[in-house]
């Protein structure tokens, strides 16, 4: 493990901490907000809700992990217990909440049927082997396998990028009026957010080594997750708030009796 | 314990968390699906959460067990603790989830009161047998006693096999026609997924032994966990979702004063 001071130490604990209270929170925001807008939303702020508790669970082992890699001497200091912090919790998490992120997106703009089918599955597929590939370079020791797999991992994240810019232009256009800016904005933040994650991949490579790259890498990923999950979720519900506003006529049930009540 | 490496036993503890993410967020995503589907298939939906529940529950103890056999040395190596790895929560886990998923299959063709009432005690008692018969030569240290029941317990599995393909071929002609590939996927799924066990069990007498079984055994277990309770489960989902899409007008709750209003 690189060797940290303790003030590195707690201030990854704290970012962590962080990560897992915004988590928390968001999932039993996203699965309470379900029964505020429109059936057809549901299942979008479901998948919200699933992403950030998936997370939650992870950033309780990173937590755990983190605090098992190193240990407070009887002088105050720092040192690794030689328990390795396990990275892999990060690759398992995006493994599983990557592609559920772009379900989401998909389900909040309701695109045609055929459209959706066969978004549903090549976007999800071209995310999961997005992390599969990269997994191999960030355990590697050396940089060309680092810049390798960093290579292979962006060809699928292209063809992600692409696809949310180029493929959905057109289904944006289709959305009503005030959500448009909204579906765009979530369209963006996640081109803008996921490329932050191909950035810090290559901390190591460029540099930036030994604590700071430790402390910068697991922040920086920190960040990148709490903006691509929560944030995005927020925007997502944000969407479907305003969509549901605009087709009102799912809250009331059709006023049953009034229909009967000139009669009386 | 089988001596491994610090590699192979973080990767089986990665593959159980993995699994331990997959079941967490499948049982939400199942319970709270219920409200998307026809009434007469929430019950399908309730059931497939209860089992990954259950399937949850046993790996976060199988983590725990696999964590507590071994240890890392100061050397930054690893060491059985003597502890041993408790296998039976497998076994114990299957006792209960494996009748449940037969049940949920049953549920979700909506067959006949009558072909019900048979298949609802048949194929259950059918697995929790095949499962007790397993587990004697999953702990037999020879391979004699690990042949004997391997073959006894593969009698109550070819009748459920069996019961699927004969039994149900008839019930799979009457389901509605967008469902109807649906449901006998889940039927394959059961099938093909279920013969991946009894080939796991062999491993150690087909000379797979030392690490490489043991880690082969738990990694195939595990994939072959998620793949007939978490993937059977969203197949499961995916029948209800569309026989209810079908069968659409279990969602509004009959306008009952419109009827009233052309006397108006």
């Amino acid at each position: 493990m690189t060797p940290l001071d303790i003030g590195q130490f707690n201030l990854v604990s704290n970012v962590i901490s962080f990560t897992i209270a915004t988590f928390g929170a968001a999932t039993v925001f996203f699965w309470l907000s379900r029964q505020h807008v429109a059936p057809v939303y549901r299942m979008a702020l479901l998948l919200s809700g699933l992403v950030t508790f998936i997370a939650l669970y992870h950033y309780f082992r990173i937590y755990e992990s983190w605090h098992a890699a190193y240990q407070i001497t009887a002088q105050g200091g720092l040192e690794a217990t030689g328990v390795p912090f396990n990275d892999a919790y990060r690759y398992v998490d995006w493994l599983l909440t990557v592609p559920l992120l772009l379900i989401e997106l998909i389900l909040v703009m309701r695109l045609s049927s055929s459209e959706n089918r066969k978004l549903m599955i090549t976007l999800p597929a071209a995310a999961a082997l997005m992390i599969v590939l990269g997994y191999p370079g960030e355990v590697a020791t050396n940089d060309t396998t680092r810049w390798v797999f960093w290579g292979l991992s962006m060809i699928p994240f292209l063809y992600i990028v692409w696809t949310l810019f180029a493929g959905l232009s057109e289904a944006i256009k289709r959305q009503p009026e005030r959500a448009r800016g909204m579906v765009s904005a979530a369209r963006w933040v996640t081109i803008i957010v996921w490329c932050w994650y191909p950035v810090v991949y290559l901390f190591p490579i460029f540099g930036l080594s030994g604590a700071d790259a430790e402390v910068g890498l697991q922040i920086g990923y920190s960040a990148a997750d709490i903006l691509a999950k929560a944030g995005f979720g927020l925007l997502i519900a944000r969407i479907a708030f305003i969509k549901s506003e605009d087709e009102r006529e799912w809250e009331q049930p059709a006023p049953t009796g009034q229909g009967a009540q000139p009669r009386a």
